[in-house]
């Protein structure tokens, strides 16, 4: 199969390029990029000697050449340019958030932006793919905090078990998170030896959250959300506290864990075991552990990601794979890079 | 004035040694430790090319050399030598946790230590400085992790707002926390890039938080408490969220805040703005900031100090100062080490 | 295929055993320790659900069960486990220093080890890959910081260009080239935001460069050779500073090392651009820069490795690869983990 | 006694604010702005509560309201403002390379930038205060690769004993040095868990070092310099490689450095203990180890600086003290930030 990326500058789009580049399925990569884009990419030493070609993006072109298309895009971009690969139902996986919201003006809210051409629901697909079962062309991956949030409350919340208006959820990220653009705020002297507390539950990722929460179990309307920039490059924790509806033990919620996770490779479900982030950094995986505080009545939900893998470019390559047919876990890395 | 220091080598005592020897008010800062313990030390090189002399323990000696005593040593050490020295009335300023909870079961049950000879309460004082009227000789320095959570939740504590049983904290630590002895966890590729949920709900800081709490409100019984390891050196952030028992705004919350601590030189308020750690790295300073969500009914405050500052050294003479009558800040460094 | 590693709990260890399970070739890794260790390994979260079950060393037993040996071992290990190995001319790929001297008091003083049976010249193979034409059954893979300075000096040392005795060596490791036992130099809040520059003129990677150059070229006698530690938990970047024998250009200079080099995978010079090293952790790259300073006639020589790939792991399977005839690049990863 | 600052939202700037503001001489700290430049300054939260004011640049009124001014800008704004003061020998501390250079051309090329008034060379005085005797009014502080350099080869150079042409310089900063301004290079995604060699022999630090060098002994006319950024936020290490022009031994070469610095309160010679980093952040301390080697003949001296504080702000108060006559130890903290 042949490929397309647009977007390969930014992280999420480098490390998914070298993730396609490696992928036994896969037999070329294609760059797309913006007309005003340089052709040759010299800021990429990591990939090797030779430059890259990027091309400019053209909706016609790119479904002649390629079988599938990724969009590691910022938010904003996909949404005015996928239209026509929606129309002709061309298989379009978009790391962006710009078609993660069904609802309109949680868009424009959210993301502050506005233009997206919006297709019917049924054209699109939120695709996390541990609870994903049937798939459209266009595919919407989910958020890096997204991801490890709802992994992390998914068999309680879909067993209906969670007391409504209970969710507290302090995740913390790396700062590739953040992006490639340096800032005041991702400036070395700023954040190493620090943590920053940013856009107290303002993430553009908490509708997303509610809106997947609420489709397994509609008395989750809102959650308690903070952001915190950790000084390491790579990963996500997401620290989550809720009540429960029901009378519950540790060994009853660690058996519906396992249960729901049984078939999943890319989550390790690791009992009362809290997982830290270099387990999964380079990796796939969604480490996740639990604790039940009797006293307190409040279970603890520790889970991890590889932003930029499962919270990003691997997710895809995962979502490829099961729209594909494939293996859900070929091209992927068995390993995390340790230490 | 005279002082002396048992626990010299440790990250605490180290830093209370350099407040100490800086202090316009000493005139000598003599070292004490165990008999076995060499008395010339040569891992502190921080502190100059001259030797310090360390002298064995010896209570009485103590008493005839010194006006005060600090105590910086690990659990279950001065709750055993203690005893001479609140006999006699004679200042001792503890940084350790072995007389800071008055219940001799939590004692043995968090700290695993036997064995301490415990005075009568009203010999205590549990001093978190900003809230201690009037001291007795014997002063209990509070833990890292219980000043920058209650500093956090007094305002609204001890105006009795709280909804009991809804307070979450997710606390997170600097690894100069954990001591200066080399551990799994603490070993650099461990804990670098990497981020780690420790002792859940287990951490002995626990009970001296729900005691003063109780203090407080009687309603506060208990609090679900997390601890996270940070790739960092130094510094503390807590996070805590709770319930209100009664309807207010982001003004009313911002109110009690700024005059509960209109008049404490060393917590700085800053309304809405949340606090990053370097904010107080290096200084005795605790920073707060406080954000009302109206859409979940729940308030985030986030604090933050230096664990070995404002966290131990750094109060100890701050007690010490307002323990004899000086001014509250003498001592200790006006501004953070910044950046 | 089948192989074994025999010290999977090391660093070295555990990546090694990462590439072997992912090599196209290698259909099984068994893993050999002492008699005393455990047989079920629970300290390596990051390899997986399932406890790895590790056999006690039979040299016997390990030659009927696979086909190849790692040894992954410290220093006087393999030394003297090795013999039964060499004499029936059985593959043995060691990651340690054990046979990489081919002097005899050499190796006891630079190693603090005695005892090993050093079995003739003739069967052993220091094998740098890059410069290794012919291999024995018995493989010693080089140092990690061997690699990185061999690899820096061979195109200008093998032309005779150095000048004798002017070879100056700024070499720096991060955490992980130390191990994985926590010592007071490894603790986290000693390295990290620190330098320390450790065993200057005496790490025990000296005698093997100094070995290798004089192969190379015999008026290469000693080198000047400072290690520094770097608060990264992986890669090394070695500057190496020689005045030349003849008149030299950067001109010149570059085209001896693109010619030394245009064939090697591994290794991407890269002209007057330095490299970082993150632009080869994760890989099995070693990139080089070289700038010749004609004010001052001094060339000036960085090289970067991920020490634990290139300098240890990635370096064994490459050697693998070329002792057992499958393509150099066979089972090594593509591209580094960036960022 | 009354002092202004122009330049205070750089590091240099605000770590000076804070000295100044807590030395005892010092009655007021007024600071200095362009025109255009805000009068209220938000982005300096660890400096209090309360803002402070910057009053635009006027070289009459300055004269007028303190009785010091301290240039902590960037190159090429103090050479052009500080002409008028110099006229009227008003006494002016300057932390930038404006006036370090007594050669036109060499500041041209150096630092690309032209336009300053320079006078004559008698009314300037490039200060490393431990070895300058006599002041000027104007008083240049020297850069902080080059304090740390020059200290390390003072007590050898200044005896007359380096061979010239030997000296090969290998420094270490971390990335504070590099300023305020995100960029590229300082992003934390970029320079976290990496190590960059950046301006390889091209540092504008180089010709104030050999400038000061041939002062001391006119046959040094050249050093061979390389300047690598590391992962930190503060802090210089610089290795210097040099033959003898003579024959030593260690005992010889630590001799000479004692007596050099026997009566310097903020060098710290440590003999053949080679010094971290951070023994001396958040100090004015330079310390330094050495040894020789006697079979590459080469001896390496190793020296340790807070680039902030002996290579910037603190150094500069240390010559203010000086200057006006103040104990050289004055309002300079005496131990470092530890651990």
């Amino acid at each position: 199969m042949k490929v397309g990326i647009i977007g390969i500058t930014g992280y999420s789009g480098s490390v998914l390029y070298t993730l396609l580049m490696q992928h036994p399925q896969i037999s070329s990569v294609e760059l797309y990029g913006r007309e005003q884009e340089k052709l040759i990419l010299s800021d990429l030493p990591a990939f090797g000697k030779n430059p890259l070609r990027v091309k400019p993006f053209n909706a016609n072109n790119i479904q002649q050449e390629v079988d599938c298309l990724f969009c590691a895009t910022p938010a904003g971009v996909s949404g005015k340019l996928i239209g026509p690969f929606i129309d002709s139902h061309f298989p379009v996986i978009d790391l962006s958030g710009d078609f993660r919201l069904r609802n309109e003006k949680h868009y424009e809210n959210w993301y502050q932006q506005k233009g997206r051409q919006l297709p019917p629901p049924h054209k699109i697909t939120y695709a996390l793919p541990e609870f994903t079962s049937s798939y459209t062309p266009y595919i919407a991956n989910p958020g890096c905090y997204a991801t490890a949030t709802l992994l992390g409350l998914a068999p309680l919340a879909r067993a209906g078990m969670i007391e409504p208006g209970s969710i507290i959820t302090d995740a913390k990220s790396g700062v590739s998170g953040a992006g490639k653009a340096p800032t005041a705020t991702t400036h070395f002297p700023f954040i190493n030896e620090n943590l920053w507390v940013y856009r107290l539950n303002q993430h553009q990722h908490i509708p997303e959250i509610t809106q997947q929460l609420k489709d397994w179990d509609s008395h989750l309307q809102h959650i308690q959300f903070s952001t915190t920039l950790l000084p390491i490059t790579r990963g996500i924790m997401v620290n989550t506290y809720a009540k429960l509806s029901q009378p519950v033990t540790q060994s009853i919620i660690e058996n519906i864990f396992t249960q729901c996770y049984a078939k999943k490779p890319f989550v390790r479900f690791r009992g009362a075991h809290l997982p830290t982030i270099k387990e999964v950094v380079g990796s796939n995986f969604c480490d996740i552990g639990v604790i039940w505080n009797p006293t307190t009545q409040i279970v603890t939900i520790v889970s991890v990601i590889d932003n930029l893998m499962k919270g990003a470019a691997g997710q895809a390559v995962q979502n490829f794979n099961l729209y594909f047919g494939f293996e859900e876990t070929t091209g992927l890395p068995r390993f995390p890079l340790y230490p």
